[in-house]
């Protein structure tokens, strides 16, 4: 774990999901530069949960959550359906999306995920959770970055 | 209510007492100077609780404490009873005073005020609480700054 980059002591980092979706993800996805790199990009499917928390930049002993970009690959070229499989298991969607607000605008959806480890139908729930974010626009739009916490 | 000055979207200021002691009063008492300007002075007991939290350099909407430096003022110059009234009520302490550590190592103390309106000994009890943190070193020597929370 390393210490906040750049940060006076005494700041953590606990963004709204306001801040999330309209600067973090908003920039990303327009290719804007970040003042402080804080979030990592990271291939979510490639990795099992519990190795993903070793990558991320902001490390608290006292920390519970993780925030990084991903981009979303698709499981086949022409189909809507987007590959959430690791090695070990699946990411599975529970619940209804969430809307993100922003001054009583809809700026993005929130899906919440849960890994369940082996192959679906089948699998065993795990606690691992995920909180993917993206914006309007993009769910029928080209594959693009979602900001992804891990609870 | 002013934005984070100079920090990131997402950063909240959300300090350890280990942090509020070892680093932002140690420096103020060795008038060492601050990347950033975090924490304002105030002189305490010149002012109201219920008027000090628009001096707070940091606001948020969701904010619920506040953090300033303030000097101490010796209610006698030979006494070591410092004056804690103010024009409408006065502060007092209540329970303990509570170490602050590093490391296993005591650096500071804390000490929790409630501020009663009214003259003592009498006076009635509200609800603003006072954090004042001093360092260890501190409580024989002059006057010097403590780190005040209100909460």
């Amino acid at each position: 774990m390393e210490a906040e980059p750049c940060v006076p002591p005494g700041f953590r980092f606990h963004p709204t999901e306001e801040e999330l979706v309209g600067y973090y993800l908003t920039r990303k996805i327009s290719s804007q530069k970040f003042d402080l790199d804080v979030i990592t990009d990271i291939d979510l499917y490639r990795m099992e949960p519990w190795d993903i928390q070793g990558k991320c930049k902001l490390g608290y002993e006292e920390r519970n959550e993780w925030y990084f970009f991903s981009h979303k690959d698709k499981k086949y070229p022409t189909g809507t359906r987007t590959n959430r499989a690791t090695t070990a298991g699946f990411w599975k969607a529970t619940g209804r999306d969430k809307a993100v607000l922003s001054k009583n605008r809809v700026i993005g959806m929130r899906k919440t995920l849960v890994f369940y480890k082996g192959r679906a139908p089948n699998g065993n729930k795990t606690d691992w959770i995920m909180h993917e974010y993206r914006l309007q626009t993009s769910e029928n739009g080209p594959p693009q970055a979602s900001l992804i916490i891990i609870l």
